[in-house]
């Protein structure tokens, strides 16, 4: 447990040169298929190394999940610049890529989170709450009343995003740009919606 | 397995009514807690009754959320009288109110349907099919012109009204009313956004 690693990379560089494999990974494996097995076969990653840094399996999962949500975030930021629909389109530009670079691993995100996997429901619940909590923080432009139906629909077009992005991938239908548009489109429609003050 | 129910029942009956049991449990469990146990304690269930008719427990639960979903779709039957704002506000207080007094039983199909559960995935899908279609079969107002981008767009509404609700379920927030009417007016809302022949 305490044995140095062996090669001159620091520990924290060493863990997070793992992750970054885990996140490759990741981005065409559901997350039950990252098993020890593949791991030494595809990255020379071994059942010794994941317990000396991990703990084991499972979390070296978590910890590629947790990477792969910090990810998600990172490449959704709103730019500064522009106004709020503006910058909605930009940042649901890069969660609609986010998702088709990392398919079957945000699937099975998705599915690992919905299903009784509480540490992983943790992490995305945790991820979903900060993408929403964002789109209130950087309202400058007021698109969004902070009350409770709003903080409900715009929870609600969160998931509708996903569905849409998750039902593109699977049968398509629409451009990516338009998708993107669709999206961002939806949110001001549905604010729009909302008796004011409700 | 070939031997006669010990009721007067027909066999089809006797079915019938082990399912009717199973739904009202349905109601306040999840699917998980709906065990051999429990069926027994609560409502004389045996094990052999349960092979008899459905061939174990799975099969039961399975049919049990079967008709859990053909509950659903009947108890969200727009009306054929009004608008088609004014249906679907009927047909989504049927929703709102059959997810209120099927909370654990929904939720625990929503939570199994999205993990890998293949037979309880293909009820959930069906039936969520089964309710878009329902929306552009009797749209007769032609709210919803029938493209991918518009059908795409409403199976992000249905995720988003399924969020809504478990989401009201959980936190509140809102009244009964107001969250029927934000979800109803949702639709029109989100449909007005997607370009025309888009």
């Amino acid at each position: 447990m305490t044995t140095a690693p062996r090669t001159r990379l620091s520990s924290d560089e060493r863990r997070s040169q793992l992750l970054d494999l885990g996140v490759r990974l990741f981005a065409t494996r559901s997350l039950s298929e990252i098993s020890i097995d593949l791991l030494a076969e595809t990255a020379g990653i071994s059942r010794g190394l994941l317990y000396h840094y991990f703990g084991g399996l499972a979390g070296f999962q978590e910890a590629v999940v947790r990477r792969a949500a910090a990810d998600l975030i990172t490449r959704t930021a709103p730019p500064v610049e522009g106004d709020a629909v503006e910058r909605l389109l930009v940042s649901m530009r890069g969660y609609v890529d986010f998702v088709d670079e990392n398919y079957e691993g945000y699937l099975s995100l998705v599915t690992g989170a919905r299903s009784g996997n509480e540490s992983l429901r943790a992490i995305y619940d945790e991820a979903r709450r900060t993408l929403t909590d964002r789109l209130f923080e950087s309202d400058t432009d007021h698109l969004l009343e902070d009350t409770p139906a709003m903080r409900l629909l715009v929870h609600g077009w969160s998931a509708l995003a996903e569905e849409m992005v998750l039902g593109w991938k699977a049968r398509g239908g629409v451009t990516r740009d338009e998708l993107v548009e669709l999206i961002t489109g939806a949110l001001p429609a549905l604010a729009g919606a909302v008796p004011s003050g409700g």
